[in-house]
């Protein structure tokens, strides 16, 4: 038995799939991974992000909408909350089947807890939406949405016009407490999922904003708050790269937080992908000494924490 | 400071409105209700029905899959996870709220838990599907609907067809571990929602059926197994009557269970309205000496534990 850790897993869009049957076959493989961590001994808590499960919500919602004009619009921080636990249930039912299946103890001690995150209704990322959501329209099908529910449409890679949210920065874990008795008590722990349930404090009211809350930055966010020794950010890339793509390409193994400012600054890591991962993982293992971060795919995880693989990331 | 009591309480479809706005409105009431027992220094577990809401959730999904082929059906038990933490998003934000308000600590101090629970998949409910759920259709829709996705659809009340669903008897809580250590950690929680997300045990595996557990029958087997000292079973009446809307109705204030089960025997109460609340009461009570089961209106909540209304029905 090795020295039980607290970690805290982001899991990435890879590790759930895209529709409804792929989210069950994920967590499948999915739920392997976390369980091989789960046995020896270490303390886990997973985030995860939703993009495909949220639009999914809220193009249901909306063809719900045009089939009864009754039905009001349903607001992005609800889909949120609904994402939060379709996808929590299917990740609690997967890593159970996997605990029972190796005699593990515990099985029915993974909890999904709903949670919002508190953001800064000031934060500069409400005055330039950067986050596409949703499915790919027309020209004209984006001016009917933006007509009819005020949406900020862009045209988005060539592919089609996409509605765009701000992509603010976590402040406040709200249903922190619950997580970290939780988390004591030796539940594994599912929460922010999708990166929280974005509110912001108006008075005395949390109220739900548009947004989406960037899963990496909160998982961080999570891991500093539970003192976690880990934070393990899952993604499709074995290691974090300088130079990706390119003929002097050089995959990390290890990389100190200064090393990883300057490659940040270099502008090594491409934006809404590396790069999120990389500044999460700056921001925990730069916020006390002893805490590291790993960058690494689903499969690699054990491996990774194990020092035989990944890109580890300590001051 | 009165002593303080673990209280599970049970909210009926009256506390949660149909739609998405009116649940907004309705939580706010609600809200009030169940921060007036938070006042008083109680543990306080919350479950809550779900009809309307899963209802839009699995008629939006069908709205999806009609836009979109390539969309599966999705099963009922998903979209009882979704509403659970659609409904449990809403009720945490207004108990937060009116908590903070009134200056009691403790606002952020609610969490919502996805909940699975067990039932047996050879309960006789299986073989007699008697709980109608969404949208009325024409008997045309309603064989299209048979056909493709193999529901049972029987005509209800003259007013069309709808999909019957079984209504197995809750077995288990699987996450009842995760619920029990946020009430001794101090925290309001919101589970078991619209009766819990109905499994089966499949070798290791729970898995998902498609049925609707009764939320007053699962709120019961919750009160027991959190040796709660209080249910409270909040409807739309403020006490149960005998010879209900007959000349000689009589509100009932004090029952022991021997009478209700006489009076349950006589068939004074409607199946699928006030008789599961006082079989759920019945069996709560008749558990263990000093458990006690109130059925009362919302309002009366506060009032109804003072023994001022409701229905009290104990040993």
């Amino acid at each position: 038995m090795k020295e039980k850790k607290r970690i805290v897993i982001a899991l990435g869009g890879n590790a759930l799939g895209n529709t409804l049957t792929e989210q069950v076959a994920a967590c499948k493989v999915t739920a392997k991974a976390i369980v091989d961590l789960i046995e020896e001994g270490h303390e886990i808590i997973i985030t995860h992000g939703n993009g495909p499960q949220v639009g999914m919500i809220q193009n249901a919602m909306a063809a719900l909408s045009r089939e009864d004009p009754a039905q009001p619009n349903t607001p992005l921080f609800v889909s949120v909350s609904m994402s939060q636990a379709y996808i929590g249930y299917d990740l609690q039912k997967a890593i159970g089947e996997e605990m029972a299946i190796r005699g593990i103890p515990g099985s029915k001690h993974i909890a999904t807890v709903v949670t919002r995150v508190r953001v800064d209704a000031d934060d500069p990322a409400f005055a330039n939406p950067s986050k596409p959501i949703g499915k790919f329209l027309t020209k004209e099908e984006a001016d009917i949405v933006a007509e009819k529910y005020g949406h900020l449409m862009k045209e988005d890679a060539g592919r089609g016009y996409r509605r765009y949210v701000p992509s603010p920065r976590p402040l406040e874990i709200i249903e922190i407490g619950a997580i970290r008795n939780l988390v004591s008590a030796g539940e594994v722990v599912i929460s922010c999922g999708g990166g929280g349930i974005p509110v912001i404090l108006e008075g005395k009211q949390l109220n739900g904003v548009s947004a989406v809350i960037d899963k990496d930055f909160v998982s961080g966010l999570l891991a500093r708050e539970l003192n976690a020794d880990y934070l393990i950010i899952l993604t499709a890339v074995e290691k974090v790269a300088i130079n990706f793509r390119k003929e002097n390409e050089e995959w990390i193994s290890d990389l100190t937080v200064a090393k990883a400012k300057k490659y940040v600054d270099e502008g090594q890591f491409a934006a809404g992908s590396m790069l999120p991962k990389v500044e999460a993982a700056i921001a925990f293992a730069d916020s006390k000494m002893g805490r590291q971060a790993i960058i690494t795919e689903l499969e690699k995880a054990k491996d990774a924490l194990d020092g035989k693989t990944g890109t580890l990331i300590h001051l």
